[in-house]
């Protein structure tokens, strides 16, 4: 089966200045396009680094990519380095400089330098890929049989070449077999005991199929994997094994979609045309910003009150100043009370209201860093839950909310 | 140096379902203690990849830190293959018996499974690392020299090991030397024009500090690095040249430390004693959620106001209907009524209110996909500004964010 090394240069992944999100991503889309990726590496702007990797990743893959320091300053070594790698010369690209010109003179209004024209400069026995989002050119090599492909390291030139020009012209090299996998979303049970559970679905596995369990504190993701020439067959053989699964969990299931549970309440709202809006203390607007990270979210999702303040909760959101000052901001009454303000307020068919102590400071013995009540409902019921988290600020609030939403999810789905 | 590869395992890297967060953390962490990191490397669960890169990496590298497949399931294989590449055999240990035991009487309250007793098993020949946040116990092995480090894949259990037991062990290995870094963010001019502009700046640059520049989409950050073992002699001359830095980047200069935009606006509001509220259409509470990421929020952050839909708008943020409907939700006029109504609903010194088209859909030829109009201001003034984005969905979000925090941070120290 053929092969690919995902390469990605630069020092700030190896300080962990940045985190690499271009990897996952490029490895989705030729996993899509049948290509297994069997390494992904960060190595630094450094020539001796860049060249084992090129050296080592040669030998076991057929199809290397590259991403990064292609920049035109001094840091930017990989053009220079490919260009002796490949024992090439340094030429001016006519369509580069055409571009590279064009983004000056009509995108970004600016004079053009020295350093800018640096950019339209290839070596000489690539075939230049043209970006049409920046001024670096990726860049294709072959030698020996494999293919080697740099691309720029900002995501969304990176991908926009990868969309047009990468994928596309590796199909013609490659027949590449198909790639399925099928991926579902359990909640409130751990993942040993769901291993325990299809115990007997997974000894009976045929070897061609691969399980695999993705734990996500409190949630697990199982995920069937299978490849073959034979599209038809390999589709039809994973769907009758995750049927099977699907049937096993269906006490626990969420979704079975790869899919993150806002995306599952979001369909689940489209499709019953019902609009929901959310009351949010402890997590400052994040639960909003996972209803609208999707297009057409204007759809189900009308608005939010972040309620951070006690002034907020009262004013916004109507929760009696006597009950904040007596019993606290995260308390059943106080999210009941945001949750009606909301419904109010906003006038959405549903809502999620949540507030609690996300950390590192502001807990007390009775109400401990992580403690988090929510409520969702509708106008005529409400439901609420406490939760005892016991992480960090970041985790507690990507917590609170993919609790809060399967809380929705529940709430909706038994409001027939 | 010292030199150090981090080794991140699963089938899940590689097809790009989860994005390494783990490897970055650990990057920093590492650098801070000294250690240099050659290499990142993810493989998936297949014995002969793992195998190979422990082997490839152990060339290199003085500290191998793994990652991953240590879970109670069939397709976590790390363990039993670092017990064979280790010769060990495989041995139950006691304290990992203890605290698995613990976790699920006094923890998790469920009973425990067969599986879960095999999570307390560990190679004869290695140190175990107590895990006391799950059942999953760290491995530390030395061979021919070089440590390898395994640690589960769960992001909360890895850092409690490596701030608890690997880096203090490490230390006790090696003599590390002082890693100094300073980094500034600059906004409003390009990497190309940064480069000349500190271009004699650069040249004269001693070759023991390294510049690098880190661009994203119209902000630059650039980061001096230098190392030694003499800490006060490394951090002196790196402080030297990064003063010089800042001395001639004074005019773009956002922050001279290694800050996302949010938290300089933040400390900016904390140090004036300011509050701030967001009124928010396109950016569906993103802003709120940055603003409000770091713990201490409640100093300077009152509440949000996401109004989604035109309802919304009206009836929170009381902009006029006619407006609304005249000129529609992304234009000036709305932007500053927003703003006003924040102002007068949640009363704070300044606000920030944005509305705009984040895409794919929703464009038209005079308010093409990426125009977003952005108003800043407190109760005596208000600025605007239209924005025009060209990227994708997220992207569109994230840069919104970034440029109406940045308006705001230039309105706050512009109203003295």
């Amino acid at each position: 089966m053929t092969q690919a090394t995902i390469i990605t240069i630069g020092d700030e992944l190896l300080i962990g200045q940045v985190i690499d999100t271009n990897s996952a991503w490029m490895a989705q889309q030729l996993n899509k396009a049948g290509i297994r990726v069997a390494r992904r590496v960060a190595v630094g702007d450094v020539w001796e680094e860049i060249w084992r990797v090129l050296d080592d990743e040669s030998k076991h893959s057929d199809i290397i990519l590259i991403t990064g320091g292609l920049g035109p300053t001094a840091d930017d070594i990989t053009k220079p380095l490919l260009c002796k790698y490949f024992n090439a010369a340094m030429i001016v690209d006519a369509g580069a400089l055409e571009n590279v010109t064009n983004i000056f003179t009509n995108i970004l209004k600016r004079p053009m330098i020295e350093r800018n024209l640096k950019q339209a400069e290839v070596p000489d026995n690539c075939k230049v890929i043209l970006n049409k989002r920046g001024t670096a050119s990726g860049m294709w090599f072959e030698k020996e049989g494999k293919i080697f492909v740099s691309m720029p390291g900002v995501p969304y030139e990176m991908k926009g070449m990868m969309t047009d020009d990468v994928i596309p012209g590796l199909s013609k090299y490659y027949q590449f077999p198909h790639i399925a996998h099928r991926t579902l979303l359990t909640a409130g049970v751990g993942e040993s005991f769901l291993a325990d559970l299809i115990n007997d679905f997974e000894t009976a596995l045929p070897s061609t199929i691969k399980l695999a369990y993705l734990p996500n504190y409190g949630m697990v993701r199982l995920r069937l994997s299978a490849s073959g020439f034979d599209k038809d067959a390999i589709e039809n053989k994973i769907q009758l094994h995750f049927n099977k699964l699907q049937l096993l969990l269906s006490l626990y299931l969420v979704t079975n979609e790869d899919e993150p549970m806002q995306q599952v309440v979001a369909k689940l709202l489209v499709a019953k045309h019902k609009t929901i809006s959310t009351a949010e203390s402890c997590t400052g607007g994040y639960i909003a910003h996972l209803l609208t990270e999707k297009a057409g979210a204007s759809a189900y999702f009308s608005g939010s009150v972040v309620s951070y303040s006690y002034k907020v909760k009262e004013d916004l959101l109507q929760v009696d100043k006597n009950i904040l000052e007596s019993i606290g901001a995260v308390s059943e009454e106080v999210v009941i009370q945001m949750a009606k303000g909301a419904l109010k307020n906003i006038q959405t068919d549903f809502t999620i209201a949540v507030s609690g102590i996300m950390g590192p400071d502001g807990g007390s013995p009775g109400k401990p860093v992580g403690t988090v009540w929510v409520a969702v409902g509708n106008p005529n019921k409400i439901v609420t839950e406490k939760f005892q988290f016991r992480f960090d600020r970041q985790r507690n609030i990507e917590l609170t909310a993919t609790f809060a939403l399967n809380m929705l999810r529940k709430f909706i789905l038994s409001d027939l």
